[in-house]
């Protein structure tokens, strides 16, 4: 049961796509306090009441003890002191004695006060105009489903993007990405898509492509395609200001850029100096924008990842004179504490500062919006420009897209990934903890920068990153210029990359139906282990632990030197350990806490009881989804009774989803898996 | 056995106390190689192979997979990416198949590659003029045994100041001293000591005091003496520049400042924006700025803290006019990526830099060094200065004393505080990692900033971090200006804090004799579990809980919202399980791993086998160690067989440490603890 409150005049996001009747009166859950500028809504926790969602956001599975804020933000050290992040995610889940979900759709700032301020008290303060949803449900899993249901779909991305990926802000030409094809495939490891990060562009500007560095564009595309390597170039927020650069004179000619106070194209300042920020609010500029794309899909493109669109301001062009002034006083004095920090603060406060998203604005077709009052909206609209023109681009088939910024709506046109982690065990550990809450706001298409993006990587990091990404939808390693080169084929034991790469294409017949089950039934891919172990107070505390689809649990080794790991196993569960595809063992273990070691070149999973998993037979030349074996399976299983298992299958690019020819159902029995948990050739 | 290995003409830096020969040919442990600019030692290391040591570095026990850089640096991020801290702590421990320490006495940059590079390889670079340390040994303890004697006994605080403490950048008067005093002891909440940060001083000068704030500051400082309260003031390594400020004068007039280039005082700017450095390598300069700490010690302070001193620069006049000049040319220009990036750096790289590091000069008693050639001996100088004072000053009674950075050899003079943390949990964690690895550089006097330095404590997070702070020496709850107020009392929940502050109060006569073993004895008071355990593989890879003293092992919880945590016993212990003095459960358990139950508010520990500690008796008004009972004790003990403790008492102020008059062994017996583990009323 979904209930709808209304307060003041809400802005409409897109966010929700079902139309729930307005309620009167108080919602049961919280109390509500109206001011003159907020909605307040507060209650008291019980010890062992959990919070759960707000997706993209630091600290645990269970939100406790922290204020989170939804206040889109370029932000690249994800520390735990951090409000926000890049997207903003209003929905969560209050988990004690009774359960109810609430997502609070206002595209400004809100603050989830989950017990800092008091320990024991929830005060959520969202903006006057909102529209609030509670959710009633006794089953975390079916308050999630309804919520899902209310806000759609999410994302298909296709087959190909669900292989191993590569990136890196720094490949500058073809020859940068023919290396790193080679150096993984001359190396048997496969790899299915490079990154075009910033460095393809002329001077930074949208829809260009550098010809020094790419001189015959659509020529290597297709060299690429030859190898069935996928390029996906990055596209940016701000188009440069730039005289005869036909992105920046068509959207001055046609107002599709956001104004200043005094009606006059918005200028900030972002990669390549001065730039405007298309409308994406405004219908006639999002499709406009969404265009754009289509010059980069002629040329072969099949795949973007839209950057910066919190939107990310380095400087205002106002703000930047200003502080320039005020430096150049400084000049000749003697800077002491006050005034030393405050000229660093200056510099600081140049970037993303909130007094320059409070001094533009949007047409919302007719509407004039202060930019601060719709932040949260910019990056899901300017991927809803993508998504909204790729149907009428290429109406039959999927176009990989991601974005860094997101509302609870996006999902529905794209996946994000975490945005710029960095090269820390405790960003792994973050990453595993922010996948379920991603997943309850519907964002299914996603996963970190493996190794971390900012930093020095290291060998064993990247490893045991990996041994938890094969599991993410998103699976890219990507790391920012300056770092140490972090491609698996610079490190000292390739063998391990290898086996390990290897493992999720075997996997990937499972990891797909999952993934479709999650997107077409409104489920969720990643789930903490409460969602299906409700009764288990035990299950409930685990943070490192997750659900992965319907048969699997994953317990990933995020600390440094680890030789293993303490387990929870919820259930009686098959553990599988492998460091190939090929070298596998099997044991049963009983419910219970273990202590399992798990050697840095190891995989171990678990699979549920009565439950099992298709794996892909993989020759030696699996290179990339193009050369997977796909008519017959290998099946995993733990059953003592029975089994049954949807699989899921599709020509892994169009959009047409229909259940009797893509789903099939296989059945098992405890026999079948007699011989060492493992059936052979069932086409 | 100890073979000392020099190479070129190193530098005297006082850090060891023994003379030891030198030896020929080359170290067995690892291969030396001499270039122009640096000794390189590199050994392979083998999978299982840990390192230990190096002081105050960032990431686990096991240091192994990271590049750890001496080069004292102010630092308040301490992420894992962080390759120098305050400190420069050059003994390291390589534990395998064959064990054997090794210390760098070189007072610049050297660098422990640990198997950040290639993961197998540890390799060390240090200055072409060195000392190299290999001490041999087959148990850890006896190796850092050895090195201990090798560098000299440990400092020794006066008792007083293993109590509670608090202190917060931003106590700006008499009346806020008083407040916390009072939030403390009205509450009944033990409190011995209040730190007086920067904000004491007038405009940030070395032993001055703001008459302001604190009109008649001696008699202030009897007022709280009345209550057993100290105040303990801070004592920056700059000296304002300013006419007429006798320090500042005098330091000119004598020549007892820092030289540029130029044979002039080196300008650089900390808090009060322009200052000189002392030379605190010269041991007429030393002698002079120690004698300073007299005239605060004559208004009845006993208790110090050096801080700034590695030392923090914000700036040097000379790159602050070149940055002015760069970024006033900036203004008008298109700043791009490249340049307003650019504009940050220089910002940025103003503070701190190794540029302005190798632009000034010691005169180390008539040779001119480059400071950046013995950077990291200046804390542990101007540390030392204080000591020696302090000797000459107060020869019989001991002065609370500890520094930011340090360098080897400062153990002697003083502790340190870990610096400037964050209130993140996993700080919480660093905190306990970093001890054992202090101890065994022989500083024993040491803990965080417990609720976090840096950024907005939450109750829980304070609340957990003292469960742990209750057994470090230091025990300082600490905050920066504009962060939550943190004191206990500004909590929900008071009673838990006064529970487990209490329980300090219990442990004293067990924490203070350990701590004076630790230092007499040249052991250390924290220790990794593989010290005890070197047989036990699984206890090799244990990094979050500790053994304290001989008698204790502690697993403290250090993650939010956990309910408990895994602890792997080594060997059957008592499981201590408290919520307040009077509110106790012991329980024996069996080697092996465990999933224990911790509430917020409880401490657990554990006694070893055959162990046991005393307790002191807490009347209900204990509020400072002064009102601590100390002529009788309850003992707890796990004994199946018979036990033996050798306890510490002394006046805890003077400075004779008499073996026979302080140290008292009792004997106990299985049956005398078959009452609940405890024994009432020993004398």
């Amino acid at each position: 049961m979904i209930r709808r409150f209304v307060f003041g005049q809400p802005i409409e996001t897109g966010a929700v796509v079902q139309d729930i009747p307005v309620c009167a009166g108080e919602p049961e859950y919280m109390t509500v306090t109206e001011t003159e500028e907020a909605i307040i809504l507060s209650r008291t926790m019980a010890e062992d009441d959990i919070v759960y969602g707000l997706g993209e956001q630091v600290r645990g599975i269970n939100k406790r003890g922290f204020s989170y804020i939804s206040n889109a933000s370029d932000d690249p050290v994800h520390t735990e002191e951090k409000h926000s992040l890049y997207g903003a995610h209003n929905f969560m889940i209050l988990a004690g004695d009774s359960n109810f979900g609430l997502f609070v759709d206002d595209p400004g700032k809100v603050v989830f006060d989950a017990g800092e301020t008091q320990i024991d008290t929830l005060t959520i303060t969202a903006g006057k105009n909102c529209v609030i949803y509670f959710i009633d449900g006794d089953d975390l899993k079916e308050i999630v489903h309804q919520f899902r249901g209310l806000i759609g779909r999410s994302y298909i991305a296709p087959k190909w993007a669900f292989g191993y990926q590569q990136s890196r802000w720094g490949y500058e030409c073809e020859d940068d990405v023919r290396r790193v094809v080679r150096g993984h495939h001359d190396n048997g490891i496969p790899l299915e898509a490079v990154y075009m990060d910033i460095d393809y562009m002329e001077d930074f500007k949208d829809f260009t492509i550098d010809g020094d560095k790419f001189p015959d564009f659509p020529a290597f595309v297709e060299e690429m395609k030859q190898q069935h390597v996928h390029l996906v170039p990055i596209i940016d927020a701000g188009v440069k200001i730039e005289k005869d650069y036909p992105v920046y004179e068509e959207g001055v000619r046609n107002d599709y850029f956001c104004k200043d106070e005094e009606g006059n194209d918005f200028v900030a300042a972002v990669w390549p100096g001065r730039v405007h920020f298309p409308d994406v609010l405004n219908s006639e500029a999002r499709k406009w924008f969404g265009n754009k794309y289509q010059w980069l899909i002629d040329q072969g493109i099949d795949g973007f990842w839209n950057d910066m669109n919190e939107p990310a301001i380095f400087y205002s062009d106002k703000r930047l004179k200003e502080a320039m002034d005020e430096i150049i006083s400084m000049k000749g004095m003697n800077l002491d504490i006050h005034s030393f920090f405050h000229l660093k603060d200056i510099v600081r406060e140049l970037s993303n500062s909130a007094e320059d998203y409070a001094s533009f604005y949007h047409d919302m077709d007719g509407v004039r919006v202060r930019h601060a009052d719709v932040h949260n909206l910019y990056g899901y609209n300017m991927t809803k420009a993508a998504g909204e023109a790729f149907d009428r681009i290429a109406p039959d088939r999927r176009i990989l897209m991601f974005s860094r910024s997101s509302y609870i709506g996006m999902h529905r046109y794209g996946g994000i990934w975490t945005g710029d982690n960095n090269a820390w065990w405790s960003q792994l550990l973050l990453s595993i903890q922010q996948m379920p809450a991603l997943n309850m706001c519907g964002i299914l298409y996603t996963g970190s920068d493996i190794g971390g993006f900012g930093g020095d990587t290291t060998e064993d990091l990247l490893l045991r990153w990996l041994e938890f990404g094969i599991f993410t939808p998103l699976m890219r390693n990507h790391a920012a210029i300056g770092t140490r080169e972090q491609e698996v084929y610079q490190f000292t034991h390739l063998d391990n990359f290898r086996n390990i790469i290897r493992i999720r294409y075997g996997l990937l017949p499972y990891i797909y139906s999952e993934y479709m089950k999650a997107a077409l039934k409104d489920e969720m891919y990643f789930r903490p282990l409460a969602f299906d172990y409700p009764q288990d107070k035990q299950a409930a505390g685990v943070e490192d632990q997750l659900l992965v689809g319907e048969s699997l649990m994953i317990a990933p080794v995020y600390k440094q030197n680890a030789k293993g790991r303490y387990v929870y196993l919820p259930e009686d569960m098959l553990m599988v350990r492998m460091s190939a595809m090929d070298n596998r063992s099997c044991e049963v273990m009983e419910k219970g806490h273990y202590y399992i070691e798990i050697a840095l070149n190891e995989l171990v999973f678990f699979v549920r009881k009565n439950h099992v998993l298709p794996l892909a037979r993989l020759g030696d030349s699996v290179l990339t989804t193009a050369d997977l074996e796909e008519s017959s399976y290998e099946w995993l299983g733990y059953v003592t009774d029975q089994a049954e298992y949807e699989l899921y299958t599709d020509d892994g690019i169009s959009k047409d989803y229909i259940p009797e020819e893509q789903w099939k159902i296989y059945s098992f029995t405890a026999e079948d898996f007699a011989d060492n948990f493992s059936l052979q050739n069932i086409d």
